[in-house]
């Protein structure tokens, strides 16, 4: 009984300095009584079935309200921390052996480690861009975005949004945003589609993800185009394909050159190959669709910066070329507006469309009505189309710029890709030392050198990926200045 | 000769026609030039070798300028359709034997196949949500949210925020959301981390899809509650993990009950088991983070509505419960602000964090910093905890309203589940048959009866989940009404 009152004066005691200890802290005053306590149980400071004092008790000794403590030991009673006692009052519960030591760092490390999955990603995060430098490829002119325009937009569909856009939704995205980019698609890609063969995603990395995993199966076989783009190659890796790469000669790939298993997924960047930049020739392009058919396989066309073609108009869609071709049309708005907006689509033969929109809604719910009605709105009024003729003119002269900027190295024989399109220029180079050096001493000058060894998955040829389209003319002209000079001296070692 | 000048002139009367027809079409004279000469090459209208006539006479005959004449060619030209011919002018290119037919759409449908991971999703769709009807579980009350106060930080974060905020992002989310939600859900959920530990991910369900492919590999096992959350599941079932259902009792899932290979994921509701409710006891949270660190599993703790709890505090988080645990902890504003916002968070223990960040910016893309922004301002400036408050009342009257207008079953019967946290009561029923006939009356009523049934992976018990959180007093009379009368009706029978 003297021990019992010892320690529950030594519970009183310790509580009053925690309180006095922590009154800055923006807890309630139960979660301040709570906190402790359940540290002490957890610890094994208090024991089972030590007796706890009294609410009155601890009311009175702390100077708080009966209810603050009742509170608290509520909810260490509810949690299992406390249990009632006999007669009255509370005792430590029963946790039976003590729970969980800290484990030490090192060891949870070391621990439950990644999947092999998991691990295998992790050789596609090489080319992955973050942060705003010089040079990183695929980032558009975030400087000449019309914002304030967009910004009325959403203001205006803020206000006027209905209720049932805040919910969860299974419609496969707006039905305004599916229509506009819709009559857009027909007329400026010649796509071949309706309304609802459009599913709005978060991105082209989605859309990817839900071809990979409803249309293959672990193991089966995905052609790539080599080099290519690691984003969708990532997203194959983690579903367990086999990715078989197809060289890209001047024509794009050649399906003739395909070898080993027959494919279930074609993965291809008809109109500006990712990152070479090349078109896919038609009768390559008849041949793939050819292919296709025969193997029974999908042809996944990505189409992620098609709008920027400076010395003709835009090519047609690969999904046009054929009524009912077996060919998903995948397209994103993070080139022609930008990337943090997370929006994209997928074009999908009739057949997937019921589906596609299930899984959607399952996997990764549907969500941004007002960003999508805003958008909407964007293309209808016409904003959108504007925005790329403007764009396309930027690019031409931010590439222009560049090729400015590179002149004296490119005097000397360094060879750039021809740009007919597109928001990157690749520099091809001697070597991989080379590369490798560019790329080390362009970090230290913040300047993004994408090497063109990463973009391969067997043995790499040796280049830069230049991307232009983010940069305005005085850092190109500071970065490219840099990146001549940077070239000329390697070279005349 | 003279053939080739009647096809000639054939050609330039039927693009009169077309160009006649299509008058008040959006697109370009170039495009309706395009278009019509593309899809004869392709239909074999004009065949290989066969000239076109020059861009001079195409002008004058069909009264438009010469430039846009060439446009349309050079667009042909670019894509293959027609070639320079000897001598001058274009002539149709020779695409080789024709390309493919249009398919008959049977054809399609039944052609390339969905994966079978594909197929089995479909299984996991059942539960699916979708368009608003009284009873829908997991919809908050978005008739009661700060629409005003929200749209006004949306637009100050519009106009203020930095242009990087739109680039592509790779820190794992918004500092200032991360350290928000830190100091939040240390107070309020007991969780352990500091800010670094916290991934900001478009919803709970990417979440899922990072842990469950980054921690374990196909053929994997996965430990689920029985019955349990579909979602959870679906991503598992994609990602070809081999579940173990663990049955529910009155304190959760026990982890002595499972049988079969150890498991590699545990998924858990501790707070709020989904659906039925109860909360899991501490002892076997206990016994469950023992099993996890001898099996070197990981355990998944889902909290997604413990901020409801009415009897008592909310419960604190099975990942606050020991230092360094291997708890991954998933969150979502799905439920405190609104489903269609798409953003979650994992707290994840620190050797997973730059990993996990790497594979969602490759996999996912980050995005809606303005977003991010005003949610870490709606939580600092306390509005998030005030709503949750004001939700909470909220939701317990809505509860006592939905009990009172199913008295009249209950008072024969019926059975409900505690209601002590949650948005959602679940009810008991006799037979899986009662159950299939209240959710087929009920698709009449407008209302969404989810059969209990259905989110037991075996053989399920018969049941609703009745959400009711996000259906006012009017709806509820009605709905609760028109089931506790269908209820008295069937048991009559």
């Amino acid at each position: 009984m003297t021990i019992e009152r010892r320690r529950s004066e030594w519970i009183v005691e310790a509580l009053a300095l925690r309180l006095n200890q922590h009154r800055d802290e923006p807890a309630t005053l139960a979660q301040r009584l709570y906190t402790p306590l359940r540290g002490w149980i957890q610890q094994g400071e208090l024991t089972a079935g030590e007796a706890l004092p009294s609410s009155r008790r601890l009311a009175r000794a702390l100077g708080i309200g009966r209810n603050t403590v009742l509170t608290a030991m509520e909810r260490l009673a509810a949690e299992g921390f406390v249990v009632a006692r006999q007669g009255a009052g509370l005792s430590v519960a029963d946790l039976g052996p003590l729970p969980v030591a800290p484990a030490p760092r090192a060891a949870m490390v070391e621990a439950p480690p990644l999947s092999g999955r998991g691990q295998r990603l992790l050789d596609f995060c090489a080319t992955l861009s973050g942060g705003h430098r010089a040079f990183a490829p695929g980032v558009p002119a975030l400087d000449l975005f019309p914002r304030e325009r967009w910004q009325r937009l959403l203001r205006r569909h803020q206000q006027r949004s209905p209720t049932d856009w805040f919910d969860y939704r299974s419609q496969g995205g707006l039905p305004a945003l599916k229509s506009a980019l819709c009559d857009y698609l027909r007329l400026s890609r010649s796509v071949r589609c309706h309304p609802e063969q459009i599913l709005i995603t978060q991105g082209a990395q989605q859309g990817f993800e839900l071809i990979t995993r409803l249309l293959a199966d672990a193991g089966d076989t995905a052609w790539i185009e080599e080099p290519g783009y690691g984003g969708a190659q990532a997203c194959f890796a983690m579903a367990g394909l086999a990715m078989q790469p197809i060289p890209v000669d001047a024509a794009g790939i050649d399906p003739e050159q395909a070898a080993g298993p027959p494919p279930r997924l074609i993965y291809v960047t008809p109109s500006h190959q990712y990152p070479l930049g090349v078109t896919l020739s038609l009768n390559r392009r008849l041949a793939l669709l050819k292919t296709a058919e025969r193997h029974r396989a999908w042809l996944i066309e990505d189409d992620y910066d098609s709008e920027f073609r400076y010395t003709s108009a835009p090519l047609a869609s690969l999904q046009g070329l054929a009524e009912g071709a077996p060919v998903i049309y995948v397209g994103t708005f993070s080139k022609v507006l930008y990337p943090g907006l997370r929006l994209g689509y997928l074009v999908l033969p009739e057949p997937l469309v019921e589906v596609f929109r299930r899984a959607s809604a399952r996997l990764h719910r549907e969500g941004q009505y007002v960003v999508q009605a805003a958008l909407a709105e964007f293309i209808e009024a016409g904003h959108f189309a504007r925005h790329v003729a403007r764009m396309k003119s930027a690019y031409r002269q931010r590439q222009a710029w560049l090729r400015q900027a590179l002149a004296p190295a490119v005097a000397q024989g360094l060879e750039l890709s021809s740009g007919h399109a597109g928001m990157h220029l690749v520099a091809r180079l001697a070597s991989l030392e080379q590369e490798q050096r560019l790329v080390d001493t362009g970090h230290a000058a913040e300047v993004a050198l994408s090497p063109l060894s990463r973009y391969y998955l067997g043995p790499g040829r040796p280049g830069l990926v230049l991307g232009y389209a983010g940069s305005d003319e005085g850092e190109i002209a500071r970065a490219g200045g840099w990146l001549s000079r940077a070239w000329l001296d390697l070279r005349s070692r």
